[in-house]
């Protein structure tokens, strides 16, 4: 959004050879233009540094929209997206709405009134009559770590949740554990169905047989790692080793294991997911799959403002590296 | 903020006997009205229910300005802010500025261009100059949990430290520990000094002397607890309970137990500080005292709602109730 040349709106749409009101509309992100033209004047526009008069007239600010504020969590994404947002001179605005799958109606009426420079969602996808009207106003918007499956034509940041899955139960394979459980999140989000395929694969190569009673889908949140970790640990053959799907089902893992005379690692060694920040704090000290959350809403938010300044983006899809840090949930198997 | 009767603001500086210009003064939050003026006029005004008219121009938001952004605590602040504001229609703006004493002087710019509907600010306090500021733009503030003294016309929202540090070391009193020492925050914050005296005061009452060495005023993080753990328990005759002044500072002290071979309880004593919602995911799960920070923020908005809304407000200053959660990381002494 330089402001340098002082060349008119008219005088780009001559040298582009189409009327003013074609070029208004590619400004306003009017959904009338093909693409090709809306690309080809965007190029002229670009080229003159041509700044969008509404871009002076928004308010200053990018909208950050979760479901729910989940303190370890939302505040990694938070953080990334405040340091970005704040280098560029715009504040944040932070909304609670809707379900995990998507904002709520509401929530639309509220962000066209407001017209933030760009909205970073923490949803698994986002309704098509939502996005054509963000579109439309010419407001981008990026999901962060798309639980579901994003349309391809939707930018978006996730991270190798597959990956994870696999590196946390080769670690366990490794240590010598041959009855391994995985507890993901929610059923109806890709990200846990991708978490367990990797523990699948990785059991599979290994040529380890998985009790279907060995797979559940929790919450996200202790207490549904403390339910399934009980039932898990009530099997007549218990596994040795859970992957708990966040740091957070961890602890409710490990707390079901207190409860049941356990000690982890002693007894029974625990895989978390996400490294929030307190995990390196925790008795003992978390191995968990280090998702970079806080670089997830920092990239987030600077694809959002690149398109908000009418770059043009190569990529839409942004998947960073997960990896493995190792601590003092796990030990070897010694059964 | 009601917006029912039609009565012109001339009429209403008719009926009160000032010049249009003053009403327009006390409106617009201007300082060369007396108080007693304005309070009379602001009377009038309520009376007829007019509304400000730059109330309804102002972007529909309140600004949340932290510090920093530490996970567990400030998101407890954030979701109270979040609830009454949302409820209220408005979103939240986050920021984070300055020091834990102030925020920095580019966060005022910025504020009044945003002009929110009011601020909510997690500081000790806010300089006198950006007071004035805020006042002559009609953009009331609150201060949550002055860690300063903030001064009396500052409204703020606090809670008991003095009575939490009491609470902490009575429990421990309690369970016959006589060596009990203390960490608390940076000893630049009145919330530090307030929670150290409430454990003085404890110790006093029961007749117990304090070791100088005992007393720590560390970070709020776990790098202090763990700092300050480590010294304190390679003291020669080492203090059996510790009240670490923050859930953070106790995992440190955990940490630092841990390393020392020390297994809490039974060989440590430890209290936090704050109620985190980890705190009782964690092994063992902490004795602390509940800090209600989720409700001084619900607390902090309500009170900026309804200073912008011109009401008047009986009492700015508000601490709440802080009470001890026993729970596993506490245990008599057996020694």
């Amino acid at each position: 959004m330089t402001d340098t040349t002082r060349v008119t709106l008219a005088e780009i749409a001559a040298e582009a050879g189409v009327s003013l009101a074609t070029m208004s509309k590619v400004l306003n992100g009017r959904t009338d233009v093909s693409a090709s033209t809306r690309a080809r004047l965007e190029e002229h526009l670009s080229r003159h540094g041509y700044t969008r008069r509404n871009a002076s007239q928004r308010t200053e600010f990018v909208e950050l929209v979760f479901h729910e504020l989940e303190a370890s969590w939302s505040m990694e994404v938070v953080g990334g997206v405040e340091e970005v947002a704040h280098a560029a001179g715009l504040s944040v605005v932070l909304t609670v709405s809707g379900d995990r799958h998507s904002p709520s109606p509401d929530w639309i009426d509220g962000v066209l009134r407001r017209r933030p420079v760009g909205v970073i969602l923490v949803f698994s996808d986002i309704a098509a009559p939502f996005r054509e009207k963000l579109r439309s106003r010419g407001i981008p918007f990026v999901i962060v770590d798309p639980a579901g499956d994003p349309s391809p034509d939707v930018p978006s940041v996730g991270s190798a949740n597959w990956s994870g899955g696999l590196a946390a139960t080769r670690h366990l394979i490794e240590l010598g554990h041959r009855r391994i459980a995985a507890i993901s999140g929610p059923e109806d989000m890709m990200c846990s169905l991708a978490r367990v395929d990797g523990y699948r694969s990785a059991m599979n190569a290994a040529g380890l047989p998985i009790d279907p009673a060995w797979i559940r889908f929790g919450d996200f949140h202790p207490d549904g790692g403390q339910a399934h970790g009980r039932e898990l640990l009530a099997l007549p053959d218990r596994p040795t080793a859970i992957f708990a799907g966040s740091d957070l089902q961890a602890l409710g893992v490990i707390a079901a294991g207190s409860a049941a005379g356990l000690r982890v690692p002693d007894d029974l060694s625990v895989v978390g997911y996400d490294d929030i920040a307190l995990s390196r704090w925790m008795s003992p000290q978390l191995t968990t799959v280090h998702q970079p959350l806080r670089r997830m809403g920092e990239e987030a938010t600077r694809l959002a403002l690149r398109l908000a300044d009418g770059a043009s983006v190569e990529t839409l899809r942004m998947d960073l590296a997960t990896h493995l840090v190792v601590r003092g949930s796990t030990a070897r198997y010694t059964g």
